[in-house]
């Protein structure tokens, strides 16, 4: 997919917003900066245990926007749903995605339904666009040697919960998707923090990948403690049984915040003090070198370096 | 489609902006009127006659703010991709949709791209939402008896071109799809012409189903006249073939403009002097009884009433 994008999408439509490919592009309105973002929802099963592809599809959006520092205002709704779906089914997501909204303080303000033949689309996909005000500068750019990552909770569980469900793995512990709009995490966050670099949520290609791009966006290395990362028993043993590991999982409920030594204390513990942030953990620092690279120590006390994801994303995680 | 919309999506996302159902919602954003509108896109066959999903997804959404008076500022695309796609068709399609973008004025700034594994959709799937400006308040309330319909050209391109590339149908000469932009078309009406009531492009369910819609919300009967549509011989030709209304037929570069008689003249030289209105056509008019209806006149001079489109929509045809 990144491929598609670079070959087929940027050259198309090159221009000053969409360029920097990040999760929400900015563009001057009259003074304001507005973020916009749009996304494809296309999970299956679109039910998982925690969530199913409506509250996804708002809780996607909103994060996006969220983590540009954009307070989300309006999102419009697509959807594309093949002939036979249970109108029951369909109003169950549509619930669920009402409640996100309110959640997340958020309008649905547009939408679309195109009903397509059996066979044609799998079920459902949404796809959500949204538009938020940036209220804090918030970039890569900003990250400093010396600053200090955190994340907000447990990491991995999104994807487990997808793929159990998905593969009919019957694991002893339900895993449930972290799947919840982050926005009120991150306002508390700009509001308490003078600090706060930059904000990135670990969806593809989870934590690992997230943090190796903002290693890359801004030159430095960026260092993770094994030990210090969030991850829960159960979907430590489902990543074990799959094969995968748990760094490279998505999550939908997940941020990871850069702010300078000072404060991180203080970004703690006004994560640790919202629901969504109640294990907030911080994980590892900013430090020179290797530049662009993405290193942990582990529990055994070695180093090493960690790779972007590079083979197949997990298909249809999001 | 529309049942859908009423049972499940209207009831869970009920909301000042949403509640019109026209084709962008406007809120306020300091001071300033925003639309927002997203279309999911489907039709079948990607490419067809005079253009292609791309093209369509640009136009399409360009044009659902323009009708609203709205400059288009910003567009996002999500595309849903099948596996197995070729590269080239994509990069066509993407090609398509820039020339689109920059005939329209906007931008494209932001997208996002899942692959689905094949069988999983119908080989593209793209859906824009697009943010305007309103520029001026057009709104079917405005609309008032002796107001003057009129139609920036010949209508039912779009459809046949689709239906008879889909269904393989060799027409001795090709329709294409009056698929374009409306923007500049719209600017120059909004600048020339004071007592421009609404606009409105007639899409899904053609021109009759527009008309009526317009006539419903403004509680007016509308009157067309029979010999004053511009329709090609080519799509009439193939309507007969098809047993279908031409009426009833899908446009994609196409408006209807409701305006005073006493500027009927200046707007339909406004559109016959801009590429897309050459033949542009005053097709009827605004009369009190009976409220709520499309009554049209007949080339042997009879009247009748003109139903709203109440069978199953020609399936995807956008």
């Amino acid at each position: 997919m990144h491929e598609l994008i670079k070959l087929v999408f940027l050259p198309a439509f090159a221009n000053e917003m969409l360029s920097p490919l990040s999760d929400s592009a900015i563009g001057n309105f009259d003074g304001y900066k507005i973020a916009i973002t749009t996304d494809a929802f296309v999970v299956s099963p679109i039910e998982f245990p925690g969530g199913d592809i409506g509250k996804l599809s708002v809780c996607g959006t909103v994060n996006d926007l969220s983590v540009a520092g954009a307070r989300p205002i309006w999102l419009c709704a697509s959807f594309i749903v093949e002939e036979g779906l249970p109108i029951e089914t369909l109003e169950r997501i549509a619930n669920s995605m009402r409640h996100a909204a309110i959640e997340a303080g958020v309008s649905i303000v547009a939408g679309d339904t195109k009903v397509v033949g059996k066979g044609a689309c799998d079920k459902l996909f949404i796809v959500t666009s949204g538009v938020g005000v940036v209220q804090a500068d918030l970039n890569a750019k900003h990250i400093r040697e010396g600053d200090v990552v955190i994340v907000n909770g447990y990491v991995g569980d999104h994807g487990i919960a997808v793929m159990s469900k998905r593969e009919g793995l019957g694991f002893e512990t339900e895993v449930e998707s972290d799947c919840a709009p982050l926005w009120s995490l991150v306002e508390s966050l700009l509001y308490g923090c003078k600090t706060l670099r930059c904000l990135k949520d670990p969806t593809r290609g989870g934590l690992a990948t997230a943090l190796h791009e903002l290693a890359e966006a801004a030159s430095v290395c960026i260092e993770i403690d094994e030990d210090a990362i969030p991850i829960r028993p159960s979907v430590l043993t489902a990543c074990e049984l799959l094969g995968i590991d748990p760094l490279y999982v998505a999550n939908e409920g997940k941020l990871v915040a850069i702010v300078s030594r000072d404060e991180a204390e203080v970004a703690l513990s006004i994560m640790r003090s919202h629901p969504l942030g109640k294990h907030a953990s911080i994980i590892g620092r900013v430090i020179a070198e290797p530049k662009g690279q993405l290193v942990i120590r582990t529990t055994i006390g070695s180093r090493r370096l960690v790779e972007p994801f590079s083979g197949e994303q997990l298909p249809r995680i999001c």
